[in-house]
């Protein structure tokens, strides 16, 4: 029998699950489509209808000793799901009992940049650290934040919603009702925002300005940036910009060892990593210069998935 | 003999001491001025000296168990004060060791603000919370955080410069050599630099105008908002308005059950507790709208040697 700890990463578009063992080892993967079902009941049953093909098709007998999810807008004291904007179950979803309705086993549940940080505390690269960040940069802005050796969920179990501290009074519209948010400048979508800004500012040329807003991605950004767009360079400087000056207010409160940037946007490479970096180092209180470590994930594939099976890992 | 620990706070001025019990009773105090030697060892010297007389004079026979140390700049990891700007050692102070060759027995040591939110956690209005922040007020401003039950110290041992956050870009410039810093703005200091910004834009009669800059003191401004002085009032919620906005920010980070406000600058009550509530109520997001507190501390008297003595008691 093998011990696995089933990670299961619900996102907007797909579920991915996957079973991992005490060593961050993937076996096996499968995802279904999160938002095909209205009713939660049908969408776990489909989820479980594939777990369970995948442990009949296992060459190997596994013994599931725990489950761990990632899911947006996840409370970890609770179990449940709340209102979540990019799922289709409305309310607060009691996901973790439903779970165990399912296969009564230790199930816990939290959002999706706590289990990101998990995964880098458990299997990646923050394994010797008791305090760092990770940010998730999607779509959105997630924050994931250690503090002496353990996730920072706060009295309510919403700690780390760093995406949604105010950095620009009155600054873009948020999909939180509020305006200038973090992750309307920090993120996939805020990428595109501000090459869209910067056309309208400049009056240089830019491959940019034959895409439409609607067809353009933080990828064709990072692209037209390596290839040496002076719009498409400017924006990443500005993106990484603002993350470095907001980093180092976050650093005043938390004072970590390292941040590890995480997801699609930290492919672009040098040109976010190193304007954060020197950005953060000049801003930064003269006690934490030439301290914090600024850092990609370490870990490679499977991330979001190994994160949340790290939230069994670490208990064991 | 009555089991006490021994609460010394270090201050610009005065280093005052007292002995309290495990019910947070204070038997006996004293103080010496702090800045009277430049040597170190002369200043612990003189400070043994008047501990030590304080327990031949006991009526009763006390038994220390340990003694706490708040401070400015002082770290809980290494025991040590490192180049604080208001006191005359400079360098790094190994002042836990230094105590300890003159009494062994457990010493703790930790910034001012941290002790005070010890202080709440262990006497004070927080006993049951495990996730708030503290906030003084005094000539600088200093936070002390709880989370997950303890005080957040960071990698270093530095966490919670919520003073030291910029906030506005380019601001009024800070002791710590940047500019924007929270504390310039919100602190018995920033509300004397708000009062002449105002004083300066409006051209209303207030009774400030016949005060010179260093003859002002944040109670007189608070004293004259009470009597109805325009300027002072507006100073106030310019003040609060500003505490607010950054407290929302802190939040989306640390997700506290409550935010308790310390020191001197709040005996000014309503006035800068009303517009701090609204703001914060106003700016957060919407999942913790509605749940965090705003406090008074509920510690009345020798509030900042309590909070020392509570390193001790914490413990046992």
């Amino acid at each position: 029998m093998k011990e696995v700890a089933l990670g299961i990463d619900i996102g907007g578009t797909n579920t991915v699950f996957g079973f991992i063992d005490k060593e961050g080892k993937c076996l096996l993967t499968g995802s279904i489509p999160t938002q095909k079902h209205h009713d939660i009941n049908d969408y776990l049953d489909e989820l479980f209808k594939h777990v369970e093909k995948e442990i009949e098709n296992s060459l190997e007998e596994l013994d599931i000793v725990g489950i761990g999810i990632g899911a947006p807008n996840a409370c970890y004291y609770t179990g449940t799901i709340e209102d979540a904007a990019n799922l289709r179950w409305k309310g607060r979803i009691p996901f973790v009992s439903l779970v165990k309705k399912r296969l009564d086993v230790p199930v816990y549940i939290t959002n999706d940049a706590n289990a990101a940080a998990m995964g880098e505390k458990v299997f990646g690269a923050a394994r010797n650290m008791n305090n760092f960040l990770v940010i998730t940069l999607g779509t959105g802005l997630g924050s994931g934040i250690f503090v002496n050796g353990d996730i920072l969920h706060g009295h309510d179990g919403f700690a780390g919603e760093v995406g949604h501290m105010i950095v620009r009074k009155s600054g873009r519209e948020c999909g939180c009702g509020r305006k200038g948010c973090l992750e309307t400048y920090v993120s996939a979508t805020g990428v595109k925002r501000s090459v869209y800004k910067l056309l309208a500012r400049h009056t240089g040329d830019s491959e940019l300005r034959d895409i439409p807003f609607n067809n353009l991605t933080a990828k064709m950004v990072a692209e037209a940036a390596n290839r040496g767009d002076e719009v498409a360079k400017e924006t990443f400087t500005y993106t990484a910009t603002i993350l470095g000056e907001v980093l180092a207010n976050v650093v005043a409160v938390t004072s970590p060892e390292a941040i590890f940037l995480f997801g699609g946007l930290t492919k672009a490479g040098d040109i976010l990593f190193k304007p954060v970096e020197e950005t953060l180092e000049e801003q930064l209180l003269a006690i934490y210069k030439g301290k914090i470590k600024v850092m990609p994930s370490g870990i490679k594939d499977n991330a979001a998935v190994l994160g949340a099976a790290a939230l069994i890992w670490n208990k064991k």
